[in-house]
């Protein structure tokens, strides 16, 4: 039985991941994960399809005790996981990045890292005890090399240092920046012992996204994904993953992105 | 007359850098910036050395208001500067980085990253307008490309993710990678009007100072820099920067390091 949680579940990527996981594995067990379920309407929906396969658990990734508590209650329900997927990210308080410096805040810095790379940390920090006593569910399973569990960042392009030609969005680039370098530092930690968890962040393309949505007028023609099609590139990549993967900063295409 | 900022000034590399700068021209202006400027002995000593070129100022760097009002009162005095240098970094506020996971706190994450990320962003921010004033009296002067100003970040070679084989450091090494994607994205706003500001990243070494001297036993014979030879590296490169090197993350030899 493949286990997974997403975190932040309550729409986009995240709510398809889950979607995805349930219509292609009639026994999986999906924890999604997200700060207001009450509000999360087509993940109730969700919910009312798969109504054994997927439970819904509320966290709010920046509050340390939440998830504390929800990784207790996971580890009662399931003992283990083979899959996280840290998902929830904001490009900024204001949903706009900062085009220049002017608009650069204490408060927006702070609010996007927050989100955006210390609630994957933190998520990595009580969860990865569960996915170090994975099955291997995912990813290619290499008698030589086996892995345990995986740990999937949704990252973004713009975090790449090398590739940055344009600046602006202050906020959301060093965010995501910074949680390239966890999943670097995660994937030499959980890499060392005995049981291993592949740990990668991952550039989902330019998905048609709330979070992306007020800047869609300048994607090229078919460069902008649905989040179906982007799970789709996303899970096929994760269901390719070896040990030798884990650290790198991957595209859609299944690439490697520079830091 | 060159005019510089040194901000995080109290001691270590910070209080050297204003020390080697009045040493060496007699005319110029310096601004020591730091939290507690009443318990800064040294720095208030190097004062009494140089009481009209050295102007001591308060500023929490992580406090947009202190850093706003500072800049106003620098603007008054002096109207443009030549150089800022961001200085003021934190290991963890344990003083000891993290060697694994269980030691990871959303606290520690969050003070290191306001510090040595947040900070130099609020630093840019209110004081690149007097920095795209400068009369580049730092760095290499360039007739066919010449620049005003220079703002060098202190980050480490523990941020770059390409590097990273040891893991551990969490808080630190997040922080020190986001602020490269600082500099870099700092590079390209900065690098755009008429008027340019030069942004680099330094490696200064491993450097004897308060934070890393819990860390001295594992550095092997001749790595452990002083703080004056470090700073006579950094200087000797800071005097040698051209437009083309903005954006880039050096280290105190000044060779290129990967991102």
């Amino acid at each position: 039985m493949a286990k997974a949680l997403v975190q932040g579940a309550s729409r986009g990527l995240g709510l398809q991941f889950c979607r995805h996981i349930l219509e292609r594995s009639p026994s999986a067990a999906v924890v999604a994960t997200c700060r207001n379920p009450e509000e999360a309407t087509q993940l109730k929906l969700l919910k009312s399809s798969y109504p054994n396969n997927l439970r819904i658990l509320q966290i709010d990734v920046t509050r340390e005790d939440h998830v504390q508590l929800a990784a207790a209650s996971v580890k009662d329900d399931l003992g283990s996981l083979d899959l996280l997927i840290n998902s929830a990210g904001i490009l900024h308080p204001s949903k706009r990045g900062e085009t220049s410096l002017k608009d650069v805040t204490a408060h927006g810095l702070e609010a996007t890292f927050r989100t955006n790379t210390l609630g994957p940390m933190i998520m990595a920090k009580y969860f990865s005890p569960l996915l170090l006593k994975g099955q291997g569910a995912f990813g290619l399973t290499d008698r030589d090399k086996p892995h345990k569990g995986i740990i999937v960042n949704i990252s973004a392009k713009v975090g790449s240092i090398t590739d940055n030609g344009l600046g602006g969005w202050y906020s959301y680039r060093l965010s995501k920046t910074a949680l390239n370098m966890a999943t670097k530092n995660l994937s030499i930690e959980l890499g060392r012992g005995k049981n291993k968890v592949i740990c990668v962040s991952f550039h989902p393309g330019t998905v048609d996204s709330d979070l992306s949505r007020p800047y869609h007028k300048g994607v090229p023609e078919g460069k902008l994904f649905s989040v179906e099609h982007s799970v789709n590139l996303l899970m096929n990549n994760i269901n390719n993953l070896k040990l030798e993967n884990s650290g790198q900063f991957l595209n859609w295409d299944g690439t490697q992105l520079p830091y």
